[in-house]
């Protein structure tokens, strides 16, 4: 820590427009550039990048290949599908020095149809699943809530190309199983809500997770997985659930996923064709999948910081450490051990001289899961102090520190 | 390969301006977006996060440390360096939605020195080193030479920031190895030019592969490591070295990276500023080291494709699989083998139906480093049939080639 860039604020940040980031700033994750544009300091790319890998690791599962498209987007396609005149409020859109105009990627599916259409000629060529992870930009009016609504903002988006709906519907299916296990790995609590009753009505099914500051509703039951949009809900707070003997609620949340069928909507347009085994020319069926990464970051601390005692409690598997040690000894073992658990953790060490309370107060704001604390107290104890998430304190020799 | 979304072309791409486009398109790393513009698909993307990986290890063995900053600039702070009004045909400048002017990074210096004066205050702060690799945007009038030269582009880039010329100094030669290390570790013979005599004259050091598509041109001796960019040079053609016994050359070279000493170009009219150990506050001493991303990869394309033979030879640590399995036979044992390698080993296999002469041509396409050939030939010979990129063939049992 004595080398690490991180500074963190005794003072909320005075401009900052919500808990996630007023605490993302404060406990020197992110720095604000302007309104709705945060940069990710290296503390927020850690947990950033542990969060792609598990994403990584479930599209990966689920077939999907990696690629990387492009921010800038030329007129002409979108106007093929007609978005280009539909969003000038949403899409940043102006022209270059040729005069030539160009947008900014806000999504993905003309750029990803296009590269679709010119290397899919056969229903041997189906299905193809392909995602990136892609910095994107709305030109939103009033940017707010921190992190978890943006202008620029980091989002892994996901398509998925089929010969017909049959094949569709079993993927679509494995993709909503992905997107359970993604959100339950990273520590997210979702309710999964059916926008509407079929897959080809062109509604997203959302991963909604609960959250004062969301800025959807949803109805869901107390007991069982029901759960729906309020705004094509068909129960309200109280009645009985229709699936079982649970109490229907309506609260606040937040949408951290989304998975969308498409079926011809933007491969009819953009003439994204393929020939069938009959020999016959079909339009491709697609869907899309989309997680926002910065938003799952703000969703996060939202969901585990506890502002009013200053302490955050990062998930194990995103948290931007696995271990921080606090030396409230100088010239004691800490940097041996250091070396020690390094070889198979992400570990930091707190070996800056400052007060014990303060070094603790930081240690809360970080949010590590566990913390081995070297004093003259643990080694008298017969070794180090192991904290974890939950509170529980053990004394632990050197031998098995470096087993834990 | 019959599930990888990958198609060749048989043809050069009608619109590609250079070698590497051609190759790069046609083999199906990339796709051209629009001029200047092009996405890494699946191929392209792995050959990407290669390089990316051996340049992260680097960075961060000289204390880089890995973040992730903006595309969106706000005029303000480009303004204290008068940067805003200076390079209005380099910087995609535009206005937003509230009319706020905003513009696309095409480097990072101003939003760099505004995070770091936010942070450092002490000499003890010090030094720091921050790094990303980041997707960038230049105005350029007439994009040229592939992904050599585009408007939008992946750049590493890298400040760094200390208390005095000597921390800097030393710290610029650690760098100077450190790219040495990147450029011999993927691949690139490159040559350390000296732009300047003094390390504080605010020209930048370049790192350069001889290659006749590049716009640089650089004087070198045929036998020490001297060369010259060739708009300052006091050598010409023919010349003796001033080095050594060798002959000074001319040569066309292709820029992959430069480290540049900044001393408080931006520091200071920025005021960032530290209290020194002497309690006078002082300005920060910088420097910035950039590698292109996308130019690497186009460099590698123009120096290890052969275009007369339509053969590619990506380099061992950066291509886009370790192994490629090519099974001439139906219902061989190739799938086992296949399984057993890709425990180890990046592998693909080409188990299309497919004549083994268009087999072999799309392998000599996609260039990968070894080649596995399962034919009713090498299973009469005992096994399979192991092919290196230096054209050695030898014939292996299964159980040699598992432990390859």
């Amino acid at each position: 820590m004595s080398k690490m860039f991180l500074k963190t604020l005794r003072e909320v940040p005075s401009d900052a427009d919500s808990i996630n980031a007023s605490y993302l700033i404060r406990a020197g994750f992110v720095e604000k550039q302007m309104a709705g544009v945060y940069a990710l300091l290296p503390l927020g790319l850690r947990v950033y990048k542990k969060i792609e890998q598990i994403i990584r690791e479930e599209m990966n599962a689920v077939d999907g290949q990696e690629l990387l498209m492009n921010v800038f987007q030329p007129k002409e396609l979108w106007d093929e599908t007609g978005r280009w005149a539909k969003y000038p409020d949403v899409m940043y859109q102006f022209k270059d020095i040729r005069g030539k105009e160009l947008g900014l990627g806000w999504t993905h599916e003309e750029q990803i149809v296009d590269i679709v259409r010119k290397k899919v000629k056969s229903y041997k060529d189906l299905p193809q699943v392909l995602y990136q992870f892609q910095t994107k930009f709305r030109n939103e009016a009033r940017a707010k809530s921190g992190l978890l609504r943006g202008r620029e903002f980091i989002m892994k988006d996901m398509y998925s190309f089929h010969a017909d709906n049959e094949d569709f519907d079993k993927y679509y299916d494995r993709v909503k199983k992905a997107y359970q296990n993604v959100f339950s790995r990273i520590g997210l609590d979702t309710k999964y809500v059916q926008a509407s009753g079929g897959a080809f009505s062109m509604a997203s099914d959302e991963f909604q997770t609960i959250s004062p500051v969301g800025e959807d509703k949803i109805f869901y039951c107390d007991k069982c997985d029901f759960a729906q949009n309020s705004e094509i809900a068909t129960v309200k707070a109280g009645d009985k659930c229709p699936k079982c003997e649970g109490t229907i609620k309506l609260d606040n949340s937040i949408e951290v996923g989304n998975i969308f069928p498409l079926g011809d909507k933007y491969s009819k347009p953009m003439n994204a064709t393929f020939v069938d085994a009959d020999g016959k020319e079909k339009t491709l069926i697609m869907g899309c999948y989309g997680i926002g990464m910065t938003r799952a970051i703000a969703t996060l601390v939202e969901i585990y910081y506890d502002a009013t005692k200053n302490k955050m409690s990062w998930p194990k598997s995103v948290a931007p450490f696995d271990i921080q040690i606090i030396s409230l000894q100088k010239d004691d073992e800490s940097g041996k051990l250091y070396d020690i658990l390094r070889q198979k953790y992400d570990v930091i060490i707190d070996d800056r001289e400052m007060t014990a309370g303060a070094k603790f107060a930081e240690a809360d704001l970080l949010g590590v899961p566990t913390r081995i604390i070297v004093s003259e107290k643990s080694l008298a104890a017969g070794g180090y102090e192991v904290v974890t998430q939950n509170g529980e304190k053990k004394i632990l020799t050197e031998e098995e520190v470096s087993n834990i």
